[in-house]
């Protein structure tokens, strides 16, 4: 039996100025997706390791994203069986569920002998985050199965752009073992903003491409401003403000609110630096009482991977 | 005594998606200035050809854009004569205020030997905007200024990225010969958007500015959507959407609103399809009984240009 285990990243959305638009992938931590073709039709999952999730396919994103697919398959004859491995904690703001529906896809489009193209797989897994999260929004799923910046420029259609990464460039994430739902996150957001506040924000997107293009640290930092929503989303996290400010006096480019949060990165252009700025950030958090995990990471430039074939 | 003459190119500001942020150059149409330098401390105009405009310095942009680059110009017993001509209609929506602005400072500039880098001329000339129209934007004279496509990243600091212009863009705009003030077109803007409009608008810059950088055409087309001004100022223009819809179908890239109108721009990929894009707006605009003007120019590249010295 056809089998493979691919690496699904854990990915960065909004990046800031980019709300539902930007995300960057990392190449840690990841889910692992063991997968196998099957001569029973219909989609199996065996196991999960690592996280309290559902079996059940229609109820796991993975199974979802894997029922998007077989919808455009010509042959309904072939069926999947799988073992999921979570590495990415759900409900921690990196993508837990994208990285997850993602290496379900890519794993069952090499063993179909690869008959969607890249920009269909994102279409599928997105009908993970649907299940996830209410919503099917694209900016982790498209980092995820693309690697590196991604931007979706509309969602009818669907329109994904992929987008350079500097070299040399980290990323350091801090995730406070608190829950914030995504759900709740979205609703504490206004429904209308300030003009003069959202051309502040396009400035800074537009800026933020500019800068990946140019290969410009500096800009990239001068764009990392979020003043739409991080005002309003910061509030749920703990030692938001006093993170960020300790974090970019140690040399961090930058960063924000990770996705919907509580997780936190920050960019830097070397690996050193984005130590340091862990060591910052625990530095911040070890007196606060909350629990939390650091990760060090350079982008992700290729989006899942095969570990195994 | 050391004089020169330069030509100050007309701009596209906004640019659909780029509201405030996003602006361009024109090869053509442009004002000339002819500037001496003079032993007499302080600013004359000798004349403008072409407008009805205030020859007194503290009145026109020019005198006020030179009196901005003497305050931080160390020699105060130096002073400039000029004579203007102005060939960008005032009112037009084609940056008329800014190319005399930007011609200033930079003809002021080089008689003075170039003491000052260009950032610092867009600042002097955006001096004369605020008197033009209430507000000292930055998002004609960037382009004026430093040519091709400019991005005004940030106002508090001026922070002004120029972003790269693909070959063979050309530009067409028609010019309805009916009055919109700058101060009336902002009036009628919403000091609210809808956060779901600032994401379309936010998704599209960053379109804009990744397809500026690929040369990608086809992805600059599609970015050239604005969901949050053109709604609300098209009204001030005859014909806006049926102009629209048979520049696209003749072959445009897309277009939208020139600044805050009533020029209407249309980018093509060659100089071919621009004219043919002209003929369809003389199409449009023939029966409506309402004066225009029709503008064909590839992107200027250079900003303020030197005719002679």
């Amino acid at each position: 039996m056809k089998s493979i285990k691919v690496f699904a990243p854990a990915t960065v959305a909004n990046v800031a100025c980019g709300f539902d638009v930007i995300g960057l992938a990392l190449d840690n931590p990841g889910d692992e997706i063991e997968m196998s073709l099957s001569d029973t039709p219909g989609i199996k999952i065996l196991g999960i390791n690592g996280a309290d999730l559902p079996l059940e396919p229609s109820k796991n994103v993975c199974g979802v994203a894997l029922q998007a697919l077989m919808q455009k398959y010509e042959d309904k004859n072939v069926g999947f069986e799988m073992t999921i491995t979570k590495n990415i904690q759900p409900g921690s703001g990196i993508g837990s569920s994208a990285a997850s529906a993602a290496g379900a896809v890519v794993a069952a489009n090499i063993l179909l002998g690869e008959p969607f193209a890249k920009e269909k797989l994102v279409r599928f897994a997105m009908e993970g985050e649907r299940l996830a999260s209410g919503s099917a929004h694209a900016d982790n799923v498209a980092p995820a199965i693309l690697g590196g910046f991604t931007l979706v420029r509309s969602y009818t259609p669907v329109d994904i752009v992929a987008l350079p990464t500097p070299p040399n460039l980290w990323v350091t994430v801090i995730h406070p073992q608190i829950e914030v739902k995504t759900s709740d996150a979205r609703e504490i957001l206004k429904q209308k903003v300030l003009m003069k506040d959202a051309i502040k924000q396009w400035g800074n997107v537009a800026a933020l491409v500019a800068g990946l293009y140019r290969n410009d640290y500096a800009l990239i930092g001068r764009s990392l401003e979020d003043v739409i929503v991080e005002p309003v989303r910061s509030i749920l996290i703990p030692a938001f403000h006093d993170l960020k400010i300790k974090c970019k006096e140690a040399g961090a480019l930058g960063g924000g609110i990770s996705g919907s949060g509580p997780s936190v990165f920050m960019l830097s252009t070397s690996e050193e630096t984005a130590r340091i700025v862990a060591n910052v950030m625990h530095e911040v958090y070890a007196p606060l009482g909350v629990d939390f995990k650091v990760h060090v990471s350079p982008i992700n430039q290729s989006g899942v991977k095969v570990i195994s074939q």
